[in-house]
């Protein structure tokens, strides 16, 4: 531990918070149901916080009090199993007495949580401030009186938008598609990309529909339904319903039985990390793509409308490419005249230690949509061009179009970014906790193979030989891990993941690679 | 309106009820951030309330202040139209000053809604007693602490389940899937029915899948990713997604430019109303209808896994069948070994007098799948037979798996539906207002033509010469209606529309059609 001491003491940025800077707990004792006292009673403290907390109630670190799952939680495990499918199961949470970083179960165990509910967790759990704004009237509108957004929007849906949404809409797009969840926020991106190319085809946005096309579409046939595609890379996710799922390549089990569109896709990079040790094999390697991605796009013989990409393949293994890669694929889509679709569904929002990752390549030109879920608490795709609007209103409808609940939500989650500095934090303590990760593969290379993610934030990951028997020790050593791809361990901490944390989560894996040697 | 008022009085069922079966409207006040006083001093009572509303507060009839939309609305809707694409707006809507069965606008415009956001609205517009759900401790956690639901799911969430969603399971099914939304939920539907049917082909759960289909399946290709199909019917609609969409058989406006499975559809019965004064051939063109579904099952080049159908065809134009029809269905999907999923995401919770609108069939074997979104304020689909569990984890499966805080809504909604009798009530109110809908087409029957939903609560349409004029005129005349279809006007109140309501609608659309003479 000494190390990880030395490195926290010689680390810029993040000084002492004053009073200001930490996380209201005034409403704490109310919606956990329990008084302070007891909160405080139930955690043991195993060493004494760090100057500066966001979360001044957290816990010091995790306690393990039972296996997990524990006997409480297998009963009702065991119950829920008659009714939800708990194959998948993790873990039984008990959501109440979550805070912070930290998440709890039915026996008393409180792990440090560095998966985060698969990376969407932003904040927190049971933050305060949006404890306050999950009771404001606006809130509670919202949730009991759900409009059908394209027909009867709220009165304030602009402010909503532009207080919240639009605020961190990406350089050069200002307009937004809201949607639920990740895969529907990719679909409508898609359906905006096939209406894009038809119509820039059929001559513009006044050019009137053929009889030929509307009766061949009501039939799913060419032309109306045109058999275009949108290319994504290999070992990509881009969501599970009918068309993300075509553009999705991480694993079998996502897409067995499932029919799918002729798309077509390309070889993603396949680097040698660290990156900066490889950088001209690294560098043919993704020509070798980008000379691919050309390809496919001036010859598949269902035309592509669109590519799909995420800035860090993440369900996949976590997979990076660099910048040059990225303004390479830029410049191949302008050529050719397909949208560039950037799917920041798992990578935005902080969590890379910019607001969205693709901020890291300065591009020349933005991305044509981005795609956003997660850690935003609601979902949809941003765009700029006046021309990805559809030409006539009900191309792109549905009955909710998202939810202005949700929509508040990522308004106070963005209030907070911004009070907190969070962004900033995410940088300054992915870079530390990187600095310990190096040394733990200094010490134990196999168990920390091509770690990656460096100056990315806390979006960091590495390979171990026995990756799942890995993270359920991290379970019984109190931290809460997951896993990317075959062999990948994925850190998603919160936005509020700091030094003292990482700290902790350092201590832990040293003590499961030295276990695991 | 003599008329209407003699119907009142011989109507039996609805006598009034006693306080214990009114709306508690204590919460009113801090909801809508105004006083009681406030609110009743902007309604002007045009007639005293019929005796027993379940809202006490409602108002009495609509108030039309200003044209629709009213100068502060245009300018709220010219700001609006900066961020969000308005051509689809029908009304800006002031959900705050929203009460009950009433709409109003930034105008002091306040109408009847028998429209609800699309059919989606159950109970009534800042119902006392959902507001008094989205304060609770429960809910607050369930915004703020949003889970992972396959893996981390809330200790509560069978809870959750079985004292809400699963309570009201339709008969026979009793396991649910949750999902976001009536696209989704139908989505994850065919899902399980392709994964059923290429496990039936392949002998069952414990059979393997082999190295071809893992790695075709990676590819987009078959056998992996099998050419199989949704049977849908024309004119039908199930969402908007890429597999939902390529079953929706609505307008050219849904479909075009829009990539589509090459699936097959089926006639949809076009009977003639009313269906009693026509059996003989109705019944021939149900049977015509049946011998294609059955002909397209057997021989459709792509094989059919499931059908999907709604009860009443409702964005397609109201289109009804006859139970027989239904049951005939039922009896091909049985006989040739693909699933019936019933759409219900529309017609369920209590709209058509039962809770599931195919409550009304008798089938003598329940549907496979049951979808249902909308006014359950949440979305999935229920099964009950095991085998639609996928036999391997992670086949269904995305990151947020539905949302607690809206399984959480939909349990108050179904403790409201029960305590208030509110199926019943859509039952009987129903009847009654289908009473006065066949009076004024003998009056109007050029403007009331085609009408259906007897005897299926307040489920109704009929076909009008120039539909989107008499819907216009409706919100000068203070009521809020949608179309459905090329002609149809559709009804689609909420549950709490009472015979007060009936009679105010009927002495709008008496006028309207007086007007349009």
């Amino acid at each position: 531990m000494a190390s990880f001491f030395r490195l926290t003491s010689s680390l810029r940025g993040l000084t002492r918070p004053n009073v200001t800077n930490r996380v209201s707990v005034r409403s704490l004792a109310s919606a956990t149901g329990t008084k302070k006292a007891a909160v405080a009673a139930q955690v043991q403290y195993e060493e004494p916080n760090e100057p500066g907390p966001f979360f001044e109630q957290e816990p010091a670190g995790p306690r393990v009090a039972t296996a997990i799952p524990g006997p409480r939680s297998k009963d009702a495990i065991s119950d829920l199993n008659r009714v939800f499918d708990t194959r998948s199961l993790n873990m039984l949470t008990n959501y109440k007495q979550s805070y912070g970083n930290y998440i709890a179960d039915l026996d008393g165990n409180v792990l440090l949580d560095v998966y985060a509910q698969i990376a969407s967790i932003p904040i927190g759990y049971n933050n305060p401030a949006l404890q306050d704004v999950a009771r404001s009237d606006d809130m509670i509108s919202a949730i009991i009186n759900r409009p059908a957004l394209g027909n009867f929007p709220q009165a304030d849906w602009s402010d909503i938008l532009e207080t919240g949404i639009l605020k961190v809409a990406p350089r050069g797009l200002n307009q937004v598609f809201t949607a639920m969840a990740g895969s529907d926020a990719n679909e409508t991106a898609y359906k905006a990309a096939f209406m894009w190319k038809r119509q820039q085809e059929r001559g513009g946005p006044d050019a009137e529909f053929t009889q030929d096309e509307m009766k061949s579409a009501m039939n799913n046939l060419a032309p109306g339904a045109p058999n275009y595609s949108i290319m994504a890379f290999k070992t990509g996710f881009h969501g599970r319903l009918f068309g993300s799922l075509s553009t999705t390549r991480s694993k079998p089990i996502h897409k067995l039985d499932i029919p799918a569109f002729d798309w077509p896709q390309c070889s993603f990079p396949m680097l040698k990390y660290p990156l900066h040790e490889h950088q001209a094999e690294n560098a043919a390697e993704e020509k070798r793509c980008l000379e691919e991605a050309e390809h496919i796009i001036k010859n598949y013989h269902n035309p592509v409308a669109a590519i799909v990409i995420e800035p860090i393949q993440s369900e996949g293994g976590d997979n990076h490419a660099t910048p040059a890669f990225f303004q390479g694929l830029r410049e191949i889509t302008q050529r050719n005249n397909v949208l560039m679709i950037v799917d920041e569904v798992q990578t935005g929002v902080g969590a890379t230690g910019k607001f969205w990752a693709h901020d890291h390549w300065n591009l020349s030109t933005p991305p044509d949509m981005v795609t956003f879920s997660k850690k935003a608490q609601t979902a949809g795709y941003y765009f700029g061009n006046a021309a990805l609007r559809p030409n006539k209103p009900y191309r792109q409808f549905n009955t909710w179009m998202g939810d202005p609940a949700r929509a508040i939500l990522f308004r106070a989650i963005i209030n907070e970014i911004e009070r907190l500095n969070l962004v900033e934090n995410t940088a300054v303590t992915g870079d530390y906790l990187f600095g310990g990760l190096e040394q733990l593969q200094q010490q134990y290379p196999e168990q920390f193979k091509n770690l990656r993610g460096k100056k990315q934030g806390t979006f960091i990951a590495w390979d171990h030989p026995q990756r799942d028997q890995f993270l359920l020790r991290g379970k019984s050593m109190g931290i809460n891990i997951g896993g990317s791809g075959a062999s990948a361990v994925r850190l998603r901490p919160m936005l509020i993941f700091q030094k003292h944390h990482a700290d902790i989560l350092l201590d832990r894996l040293s003590k499961m690679a030295a276990d695991m040697q």
